[in-house]
């Protein structure tokens, strides 16, 4: 669980997982499973793609294999594909069948490594836009100095633009994702900047940060005004409010610099004998390090505003990452964080801290 | 010189700089001239300020001393003074002074560590844009993996918005700037988006990209397409190409990214016994790292676009930092950096790589 506590067992959570997306192919997924399955045994899946395929990988009589139900589906939406054309092909593709179980309330949540924009559009069609909500987001957790380890960072890109009004959506649902995902019980909400002087930046910015004012309350979360990129990791915000385009600017901007990092601590370490025995002293503090700064431990984006939980995996993710989107899916099924959520946008009012019933499949 | 190859020595180079505007203060502006005179025994100074102040700062009989001419100004710019407000206190302040001397071609280059804003204004008022250019920007200089050490990304945020057309002239500077701070004869430059599929990102953006096809040969440059914000230290382009809304939030988002590994790193090694023994052991191999890592050493935005060379300095920057602002000041005003760009926006034309001569106030 990221930056939660420990909830109370309860019935089984089924997720919908779509099997064949990704860059990395089907053996990764099912040892990304059979690793949240070890973390929570109350987990069961519904896998989605080519069942021959599926029933050849998942070995008969393992523990996932008792836990999972395979769902074939023709064919694959590409890594590539616009999201024009992977409407028209939407049918039979185990994209559309993974959000499928989710639309007729089998599974609260699907998780996907597809392509962003393919699995944004066809969540759309089939689960539509929940009430209140113009614009979905995409929010994803950034490494922080925050006693939660991270932050909340949206619009990551589900929509290049974003006005005014946006803005402050996006506001309420990050509040809530951070309640929900981090249990930051009162979220304080920055907007992306280019300064934190109030007469600075670009006229939707200024114009959200005094609709921000009212809306803070509504919401039940501190607007502190704007926020520069040195703060995605700072200590004194919890949710970064930008649109699509810059948030997915920053968010790449930032990772990149990580792994530039790390390589250039590599070589540095493997320099010189002395720099290697070093490294073999340091090998603790190292690996505390790179767990920190790994985007596989923060992986998945999640889709907010929709009737129903997506969840999209870096589409390079590896098993401990794929592992993570099904772990973060779990956890806010457990708590029922779209209904809370959806609650919210319709009706501004109710706190969705002090709903407590699990959502969903239960059995 | 950053990147650059030895040149032949040449007569004294002479800098404006502004000794006031910075958050740290006269002496570490004095301990950075001094650095960057070792370095480079070729410099002189005209020193802007307080005549008293600076005059017992400076300390007489010393190398620096019999190098610099100190220049009395009454006042000020404040580091959070709105660039309207600044624009109408500018007579009789440093950061004007600084910028007279350019103007009156005494100098080739001014360096500030005041605020952006302010010293952008003042520039366009002190200097005025160059034919052909309708935005100036801001370059700087981003750790990567190319040979030359560093990516030049502009504009970091001297205007928050930019059409296509801007977007081409930022290019064109770009090249100019790469050729003649990093050696790179035939830049390769990349419009930040956020994907690299054609379809995708903003309307300028795409228009940009097709006037970029024309654009490349006048400019001598390789227009290699969209990159992301993972490519801002990736060694398949060069110039990064961006509105400066963009553009600083990338940046600020890249250091602040630096800043929090570096931080984490230093608990990881603090965290046992073992693991400080492994710092010991690896000391040249993290100080490598540092070094690399440091904006001190890329120190430096460039103002482009104006009839004289301007480089602010980070705000915040110590002796270490300021020196390397100087010693770029210095590198790019001995290429006669300033006329080439004038020369290339003007006409588009003649190649910068062609010249020779130094430019401005050899004696």
């Amino acid at each position: 669980m990221i930056g939660g506590v420990a909830s109370p067992p309860r019935g089984d959570v089924v997720l919908s997982i779509d099997a064949m997306s990704g860059d990395r192919g089907v053996a990764d997924v099912l040892r990304g499973m059979g690793k949240s399955l070890e973390a929570d045994p109350r987990l069961r899946y519904i896998l989605h793609g080519d069942a021959e395929v599926l029933d050849r990988a998942l070995r008969a009589g393992s523990p996932l294999a008792a836990r999972t139900e395979i769902r074939h589906a023709e064919s694959v939406i590409g890594m590539e594909e616009k999201p024009s054309r992977a409407l028209r092909r939407a049918q039979g593709s185990s994209m559309w069948s993974a959000l499928q179980a989710v639309k007729s309330g089998e599974s609260p949540a699907a998780i996907s490594a597809g392509n962003t924009g393919a699995l944004m559009a066809l969540s759309m069609l089939a689960l539509r836009k929940a009430p209140g909500v113009s614009r979905p987001a995409i929010a994803v957790l950034w490494p922080s100095v925050n006693p939660a380890g991270y932050n909340v960072l949206l619009d990551a890109g589900a929509d290049i633009r974003a006005d005014a009004a946006d803005l402050v959506k996006y506001a309420l649902m990050g509040a809530s994702y951070a309640r929900n995902a981090l249990d930051v019980a009162r979220p304080r909400i920055g907007l992306l900047n280019v300064g934190t002087e109030e007469h600075k930046g670009r006229p939707e910015l200024r114009e959200a940060a005094e609709m921000m004012v009212t809306a803070a309350p509504l919401g039940e979360f501190d607007y502190i005004g704007f926020v520069e990129g040195n703060d995605m990791a700072s200590g004194r915000v919890d949710v970064i409010v930008t649109d699509g385009f810059t948030g997915n600017i920053a968010l790449k901007t930032g990772e990149g610099t990580a792994l530039m990092i790390r390589d250039q601590l590599r070589q540095a370490f493997a320099y010189s004998l002395f720099s290697r025995a070093g490294a073999l002293f340091a090998l603790g503090s190292l690996r505390r390090l790179g767990a920190r700064i790994d985007p596989r431990n923060v992986n998945g984006g999640v889709f907010l505003g929709l009737n129903g939980l997506v969840i999209k995996s870096h589409g390079g993710a590896d098993a401990t990452g794929f592992a993570a989107a099904i772990r973060l899916a779990g956890n806010l099924a457990e708590r029922g964080f779209t209904r809370k959520l959806a609650a919210r946008m319709a009706l501004g009012a109710p706190s969705d801290a002090e709903e407590s019933a699990p959502e969903g499949a239960t059995t």
